[in-house]
Parts: C-alpha cells; sequence; structure tokens
C-alpha cells in the first residue's frame, strides 16, 4: 500500500468529537487500494480490557484519495488508537510513529484523543440543517416607504450602478414577507443593515443604528418579530473586519492622527491618514481607502463590537451573525465573540465569510459554518457552466465531505450566488433547466441552503453591480414556472429529513449521469436523487437494494416522487428516462429497528 | 511526482506566523524525489503587482517525506500562495484545489494566509530557548530541615517505595543552590509542592499552600527570591486535571453525595462516590480513586484553578506552569489559563504534559511548550537502548522538526528522564558514554533542556518508585567525572548561541556516526557535533566548507573545541578519530554582513 497517500492527525477533521459522547475517526488512503479499515481503540489506561476492533465505512473519495470513518464511543471519553488497513493480502498499521506490517506491540505508540471535553464539543445550532435561507440586498428588495427615499433615488427596476439607490427599505421587507412564505424559506440573511454611506452598506458609520433609508432600530424589530411570527429566523451581516469613512473614530483619526484617542482603532503605518500611490497610508479591506481595518486587538475596540453583536440580539432579537471579511480578522477576537454570542443564545448562528480552506475557524471555538464556496464553484462548473463532468464534481463533493467534522457539513451555509457574485441563471447562460438541476442540487445536499433574492423568479445579472438589481415584483415579468420548481423544491426538502441529514453517498457519477442517495438520521427514510447533466437522453438505471442489508418492512417500496421524467422503482432496480438535464427523485420509507447509516 | 505524497494545510506546522511580520509556509514532498521547491506568494487584493516566487529550503527529512520550508514576508500582512515543484524536467503546480502541470491561470484557487494577525502569533518566551532546566523532586532532593520530617521518615537514601518519605523539602534545596550553580542550570522545575498526602503530591489537597513537610509559602518566596538572586527561573507543577482525596470540595462529595454543593466540580457517573470493579463512579485521573477529576467547564472550578494559577505568580513569582496531564483538560480551559497567566507575567513559561503529537496545544493560544517525550524516545532508543541507528533516529528527529513551529521547536522542553521514567544511567545499561552522548545531544538540540535531578552525579533506579531514590550527597558516592561532563557540556550551550538556536541539520547519519551542524541565529558562529554511537572506532571526515556560499573572514577557521577525540578541521574538511562513543564539536565563527540560514 502507498504509505505516503495515507494520513491521519488527530483533532481537526481526522478525530473530533461529535457530540459529548462520539469520537469521528477519520484516515486517507490511496483511492482504490484499501480493500478494508478499521480502528483499534481502547482506553490507555485499561488497554487489555478495553481493547477493540472497529470497521471503517468509506466516506467519501476524491480524485487521489478514499476517506474512511468510524465512530467510537469511548465508555470513559479517553481515546487511544491506531489503523488497520488491508489490500488483497497485505495488511498495515499505522500508529503515531509511523507504519508496521503487524500490530504495534506498544500500544502508546498509537494516536490519542485524551479525553471527551464536551467544552470543546462543535455544537452548531440544531436549527441551522433544517434551514433554508433567503438572501436579501435591502436596498434592492422592495421599496415599502418611499418617505425614506434617499436623495437621488431611481425608478425601481432601474440598472443598477457601484452608487445608486433605488429605495428599498425594511417596510417593504415586512410587506413582501408572504412571497418568502410561498416560496417556503425559513430564514432570512439580510446584507447590512446599519447606517452607511454606499449602497451596499459595508462601510458602517453607526453599528447600533438601522440605516435611516431602510429604516429604524424599531422598524427592524418589527420586522423580526413578524419573520418569527411566520417561523422564519433572521441573520444580519457583522462588518466587524472595517468600519467605514464617517464611523466617527475613523473621522476623529483622519481630523487628529496620532493624536487621536482613537488612533489604537485602526492599523495606520504612517499618520496623517492618506493615500498614496492608490495605497492607503492604514490598513483597508483590500486597498479601498473608505473602509479603515478596524484593529481588533485593542481592548475598547473589542468591547466595543462585542457590545454591538450583544445589542442587535438582546434589543431585536436576531438569530445570527454572518461575519464579513471573516477570514482577516484575529482567531481571537472571534473566540470572544463566540463567547459573548453563545452566552445571550446559544442557538444563534454564527457564519463567517471564508471562501477558502476554513478547517482553522471550525474546530468549535470560532463559527458554526461558513459561507461554502468551494461547493458553489464545484456546483457552477459542473451544472451551470458544463465545465466539469459528474466524476470531478463528485471528487470536489467528496473531498468537502471529508475536509471537515460532520457538523459543519450539517451546518453548512450553501449558496449558488450572492451579492458577490454573478446571479444563477447567468452563469448557466439563461438555461433554466442548469438552473434547476443546481437548484435541486443544493436543496438535496447536507447543509442550510441559501437562496439569493430574484433567482427563484428568474433574475438575470453579471457580477457587482449586475447582480444587485431591483426585485421584480410584477408578476407578469416574474418567471412562475421557475418559481413554482424552487417552492416544490424546497417543500421537498421541508418535508424529508434525508434530505438534509449528513447521509450523503454518490450511487454514479458517470457520463452525464450524476445520482445520490441520501439517507435520514434515524434511518426510517432514504432517496435517490438521478440528473441528467448533459444534452442527450440517458436511461438511467441505478441499483439500490443490494446496499442495504437489512430487511426492508414488506409494505415499503421505492417509488419516484419528483421529477420531470417517466420512472419506476423496480425491485433493486431504479429507472428513469431522463431527457436532456432531466432529473428524478426516488423515495423510500423502510421501518428499521436500528439506525442505519450511509457510511 | 507522486502527488499522494505532497501534503499542505494551512494553519498548525504548514502555515503559521513565526513573529508579527514573518510567515512560515511549509509543504511535504516524497522523500528524494523534489529537486527543487518554490512558494508563489502574493496579496490577494493586488496580485499581478505583487506575485512573487521564493525559493524554498529543504527544513528536514524523515523516513517518507522531505520537508521544505520559506520565510515569506507579505508587505501588508496578507498572503495567498502556492507552490511549484520540480524533479527533474517535471514541474508540478499545487493549489488549493489541487495539481496542475502548469501554474493555475485563477490565483484565486491558491492557499491563504488572509491576515497576519498579531494576537494570533504564537510567542513563547524568549529566555526559555536559553533555559537548562533542573528537575526537583522535592521529598528526594535534600533534607533541609528535620523538624518538618513527616512521621516514619526514613533515613536519608533508603530504597523508595510508593508511599515511603525521606524528608525532602524546600530548605534542603535552599541549601543546595550552589550545586546547581555548579552545574550551571538557570531553571528549576518543581514536582508538586502543594499539600497533598502522597510523597509525590499528585493528589493536591490545598492548592493555595505549601506541603507543611516541605516548608511554608513564606520559604517558598524564600527560596524563589534566592533562585532569581542566582539567575535560576521557577517553574511549578499544576496538578489541575484532578485533586486529592482530601480536597475539601471532593471531601463533601464524598460526604453529601448530589447534595453537595461542590457535586458539579467533579465528573460523577453515580452516586454515591464509589469504586465498582475498580472502577471508581466518578471520573478519575487514570482508575486512580484518590485523584478525582475537576470539572473545568464548571464556572466555580475555573474561577478556583485560575485564582491558583494567579496566587502564585502574584505572590511568590514563580516564572512558570507545567501542566500536570494537559491534555486530558479541555482546551476551552487552556486557553483561560494562559489568558490569565500572560496578563500577569507576559514571560511565564506554560508547559503541558503531553506524550504525544501536541499540535492542538501548540498553536499560541494555549501551550508554549510540551513536555517533548517523541525526543525523549528517539534519543534513549538510539543513544541508551541502541534499538536504532543514526538514519533511523535523525528521521524521528526530522519528522519532529517538521511537526511544529519553529518557536515551539526553540521553546520545547527536552528531557532526557524524568519522575515517570526509569533514569537514563539505567536506561544506558549503566554505560556513562551512551549517558554522555545522549546528553550532549539534549545539550546541542534546540529546545529547553532538562537534566532530572541526580542524573548528572550518576544516579541509577528503575521506573517509578525507583527513579525517585534520595539524591546522593555524599562526594564520593557521586560520579564527579560525570558531573564535570555536564557542566562543561551546559557552559558549551550557555556560552554559545548557535547550540541553542533553531539552526539545526544532520550532516550524516549513518553507520555508527551522527553528525549535525548548528548555525547562531545571527550567522556568527556554526558548530559541528560528532558522535560515535558504535563499538567500532570511526574515522570521522566531514565536509562542511562547500555548503557555505558565504566568503568567510579569512582569519575564521573551524577548529575542535570539546570532544575526547583527536582532532583537526582541514579546509573544509573535520576529521576526527571517533573511539567508541565518542565525541567530537569543532566550532567556527565568521563574520557574515548577511544573515546565514541552515535552511
Amino acid at each position: 500500500m502507498l504509505r505516503e497517500a495515507i494520513y491521519h492527525r488527530p483533532k481537526q477533521n481526522w478525530a473530533y468529537a461529535y457530540d459529548n459522547k462520539t469520537v469521528h475517526l477519520r484516515v486517507r488512503t490511496k483511492r482504490g487500494e484499501a480493500d478494508e479499515a478499521c480502528v483499534i481503540a481502547g482506553d490507555k489506561y485499561a488497554w487489555k480490557q478495553t481493547r477493540d476492533v472497529v470497521p471503517m465505512k468509506l466516506l467519501a473519495s476524491d480524485e487521489l484519495f478514499d476517506y474512511w470513518e468510524a465512530e467510537v464511543v469511548p465508555p470513559l471519553r479517553r481515546l487511544k488508537y491506531g489503523f488497520c488497513f488491508r489490500s488483497g493480502d497485505e495488511r498495515l498499521y499505522m500508529s503515531e510513529k509511523g507504519f508496521s506490517p503487524v500490530e504495534p506491540d506498544n500500544y502508546l505508540t498509537l494516536f490519542e484523543f485524551p479525553f471527551l471535553n464536551p467544552a470543546d464539543v462543535f455544537v452548531p445550532p440544531a436549527w441551522v440543517k433544517d434551514a433554508v435561507f433567503y438572501q436579501i440586498f435591502p436596498e434592492r428588495f422592495a421599496n415599502g416607504d418611499p418617505s425614506l427615499n434617499p436623495e437621488g433615488t431611481l425608478p425601481w427596476g432601474g440598472a443598477p450602478t457601484p452608487t445608486n439607490f433605488f429605495g428599498g427599505d425594511l417596510q417593504g421587507v415586512l410587506e413582501r414577507l408572504d412571497h418568502l412564505s410561498a416560496l417556503g424559506v425559513n430564514a432570512i440573511y439580510f446584507n447590512p443593515l446599519f447606517e452607511a454611506t454606499t449602497n451596499h452598506k459595508y462601510d458602517t458609520k453607526d453599528y447600533l443604528k438601522v440605516d435611516p433609508r431602510f429604516g429604524t432600530n424599531e422598524k427592524l424589530k418589527e420586522l423580526v418579530d413578524a419573520c418569527h411570527a411566520r417561523g422564519i429566523r433572521v441573520m444580519l451581516d457583522a462588518v466587524f473586519n472595517h468600519s467605514g469613512k464617517e464611523f466617527p473614530p475613523f473621522v476623529d483619526v483622519l481630523e487628529k492622527g496620532a493624536e487621536s484617542p482613537y488612533a489604537g482603532w485602526f492599523h495606520v503605518r504612517d499618520f496623517p491618514l492618506r493615500v498614496e500611490n492608490r495605497v492607503p497610508t492604514y490598513d483597508t479591506f483590500g486597498f479601498e481607502p473608505i473602509m479603515p481595518k478596524l484593529n481588533t486587538e485593542n481592548a475598547e475596540v473589542k468591547r466595543y463590537l462585542l457590545d454591538v453583536a450583544r445589542y442587535w440580539i438582546e434589543e431585536v432579537g436576531i438569530d445570527g451573525w454572518r461575519l464579513d471579511v471573516a477570514n482577516e480578522v484575529d482567531h481571537a477576537f472571534w473566540r470572544e465573540l463566540r463567547a459573548v454570542v453563545k452566552g445571550l443564545n446559544p442557538e444563534a448562528y454564527i457564519l463567517g465569510e471564508i471562501w477558502h480552506d476554513s478547517i482553522s475557524w471550525l474546530q468549535g471555538d470560532q463559527f458554526d459554518a461558513v459561507m461554502n464556496y468551494p461547493v458553489t464553484e464545484a456546483a457552477l462548473d459542473f451544472f451551470a457552466r458544463g465545465k466539469t463532468g459528474p466524476a470531478q464534481f463528485a471528487d470536489v463533493i467528496g473531498s468537502q465531505l471529508a475536509a471537515y467534522p460532520r457538523q459543519a457539513a450539517e451546518a453548512a451555509f450553501n449558496l449558488l450566488g450572492s451579492h458577490d457574485t454573478p446571479r444563477l441563471l447567468t452563469v448557466c447562460g439563461g438555461d433554466e433547466r442548469r438552473v434547476k438541476l443546481a437548484t435541486l442540487f443544493q436543496l438535496t445536499y447536507p447543509g442550510a441552503a441559501c437562496i439569493y433574492y430574484g433567482d427563484e423568479v428568474g433574475m438575470a445579472g453579471g457580477g457587482d453591480p449586475d447582480c444587485r438589481g431591483c426585485m421584480v415584483w410584477e408578476t407578469d415579468k416574474q418567471n412562475r414556472e421557475l418559481f413554482a420548481f424552487f417552492a416544490a423544491a424546497i417543500r421537498l426538502r421541508q418535508d424529508h429529513e434525508a434530505l438534509r441529514s449528513a447521509g450523503f453517498r454518490f450511487l454514479a457519477a458517470d457520463g452525464g449521469l450524476l445520482a445520490y442517495e441520501r439517507l435520514a438520521t434515524d434511518g426510517s427514510e432514504r432517496f435517490v436523487v438521478a440528473m441528467n447533466v448533459s444534452e442527450r437522453p440517458i436511461d438511467a438505471v441505478l441499483p439500490v437494494d443490494p446496499e442495504d442489508r437489512r430487511t426492508p418492512d414488506p409494505t415499503a417500496a421505492w417509488s419516484p416522487i419528483f421529477g420531470d421524467a417517466p420512472a419506476e422503482a423496480d425491485g433493486g432496480l431504479l429507472k428513469a428516462k431522463l431527457p436532456p438535464f432531466g432529473y428524478c427523485v426516488w423515495r423510500r420509507q423502510t421501518i428499521f429497528t436500528t439506525p442505519a447509516t450511509l457510511l
């Protein structure tokens, strides 16, 4: 076996507590090489009495590797463990000290998960995995109170530019909640609402005040209450990496330079603050002079921002914070933020904007999740752009499923577009069929889903500012058929826990066909989703039952329940005549006496 | 190139801030495969203007891998980066998304070190890398005040058992400080001093009181002051994982069960507290009923223990805490402890007792170092037990050097034995020559060294309790020649920063010969250490100068300065006729205009 391919290191995604009793252990091997993998585990203080061998299951695969996982419940919460692999007749053992063809005689050389301390367990809010978010860019969603229109407000529906205004506000959102309920979403992610000069409000002037063009703090409270009454949670955007140019402490430093009592609130390389050769003499977001980076190591800044986080939870009752440019702020600050936020509301969702590998933020001490752009990119390359095929897509998804602890996958924030990217329909080249497949995938994949406002009615738009157009409210200009699809797919997801659970496994990823199986956490229900991501019809035939070694309830059977193709279930074979970009979802309800697992 | 062997993941030991300006990037490749490696790095907000290619240097190698390292100083503290490898004519690029034969056209797919925030920089105390510790097991070091002898105290020098007492105390230590000064150590690590029932005191009764058999809090203050006056720092043992059976809160829970106000201070699985089938109904250290595990998630326990940590720093002025069974306590508690300790004394050393891979504790938010048992074991297997040869030893050391950030290697706590292991001389089968080589290695290796009391005068002893014998004070029973060797080797280390720096590279690891080079941080001095770890004489010939591409000062030349073998330096060749278990150290002082690096 290829020893160089085998990797494990305690903590991160490789060995972590899933809950207060259970440790997940993972290891990778060269793809296709190991026939079996198992964990040798026990309590180091009573090794002989407790040593056990636990088979591992194949969690996922990517281009180069297979990823194996085992669940272990150490009775006294202490775990010493190693791995054993079999490839044909070859056996290989792995301890912390390396490899050997026989089991290491000294168990003290094995890996260690020394103690499962609940304080270190990563516990995202339970509701998140059941959430379908709707992202609202407030200036462009609905204008409910023209009296608040900023000067120069343009007629609704004009072309968005980086600087123009159309008068969207909170009253507008309040009046359009029926649209959200009809769509079926149960959470809102608001782009920034606090007072700022731009239309996107990422340049905060006053962190404790709703922008007067949007409404008042009281109006936000009214809106949040109205949402809660409908079972819709509300997450706000926390722009703590940087402030805006009119933020009073920054104004003071601009004026007084090093003499300002707020000089330590920013990262100033040279006074007076200025821009030289397009580079500000103080740290900023990117090179944007109106977005000065806040010094989150400064005790006053920390206190101020933590108070902001506290204020909106206590006063308005928000359900979560999305943290802008989360990767550029120090980990120490995020740890303090988590303590404050969870202290006030243990169910609050803490979501970081990070576009790259985020394992360092997903260990339980900082974020509950990140904006899952790697999955976004993979989905767009495959479903929307047609740049990759099913096998490549499955490889990236496999890699992602293995990259984080299971609870991170369950609480991930899966999006297909945002205010920072071209709109889904546009990336799909205007092809609604591709929009539907991407959306069906999003809504049948583990993690929270987020719909960017207007995508559900067929809005198009290129990159910023084009993706920030005014919401289309005239029914005759909306794509109602697409809306119906979104609503039905959301309904499907909401009705079946299996489509939100972590139980996910690819069944086919070949030619134009992608198919995967989903399993309810309690094993009571399974689904198969098949999609034809090609221009040629596909006769899909998917064997399923042989994988299920339990005896099914004789009355239970697979049946197609969602799709646009003739489909049937024939014993252990699911069949569908998928037209180009066609799809089908089968369901089977079974009553098991023991929990099933796809692993 | 073998893609499966190549590994990098941001943070941990692979990408970390070394100081407030410098990021270290590391990657591994299959051993012997890559001829070159380099980093492609830049600022993601100005990629074209800032993109740079930085060659990597070979940091270390182990059995399977080469480890490469580069230092990068991103001007605006933001870093996007990828890797490029060359093997013969083959080139391979690595981004976060995988491998490609050409440079990825989208730099956004590269890895990211988003921002170098000082709050997240791992900064161990600067003094630690210059420290030689002396570990004192107080009950067995010196009896200076017989009036404190516990009942049944035995005559000094008797056979140690798990339960007997010989009357060692703080007055004894105070009177023997000249011994420490003569040896040349500049720090003491004390096993527990607080009131407890056992002779080892790992079962604390009162965390705020020196054990009356050892003295008083005032006596400890007197001792610490006396040490400080000699330039000796003092580290105490913090047993925060568990208390003792006479700890009043535990006594209360024993008596009152679930009704006790202290019930939440421990992890009780079933009341009343009892032992069934040798397993306590409450969590303990191991299965030891007299060591109940403290619930460090309980707010009162946290406050209590953090107050203990604070008390001894404030009242007595200690310089560090060694944390017993550190791996079984929650990370959250250790983060709070670090904040408290560093808040009082930023130069305090926080040392965790962890025997296995410790990367999760060495990220800057928890410990400064761990007891470096993996190096201990490697050194004992090679120098003491003769179980491994130089090549295997070099592989383990290479693996260790690559496993942690550089500052962790610099602040590591390197020991060759402790109160928990058989004594060095005994592991060496009584062979002093092996003791010397192991000690010379320890004292010329990066990281703090710790001498276990008595090893320097030739004390022998098997595992606990045999390794906890009474210190031999009669000069005629001490091995004074061994003491002189220890003192000289310590002196050598203390006189030359090069022997304490991170600059370390193996020159030979073959047959019985081990040789390595050491380089001062400022490049002003280099050393070569050669050892014959075999029973056969070796004519060692080590080429050195060809490695040094700078022009040396013509007056500077290599010369042997420490050893037991005829040695010379002949231009670029160092030569020594090493007898069995012989050793030689050469030195060269050079004046460079630019800092040198062994990397």
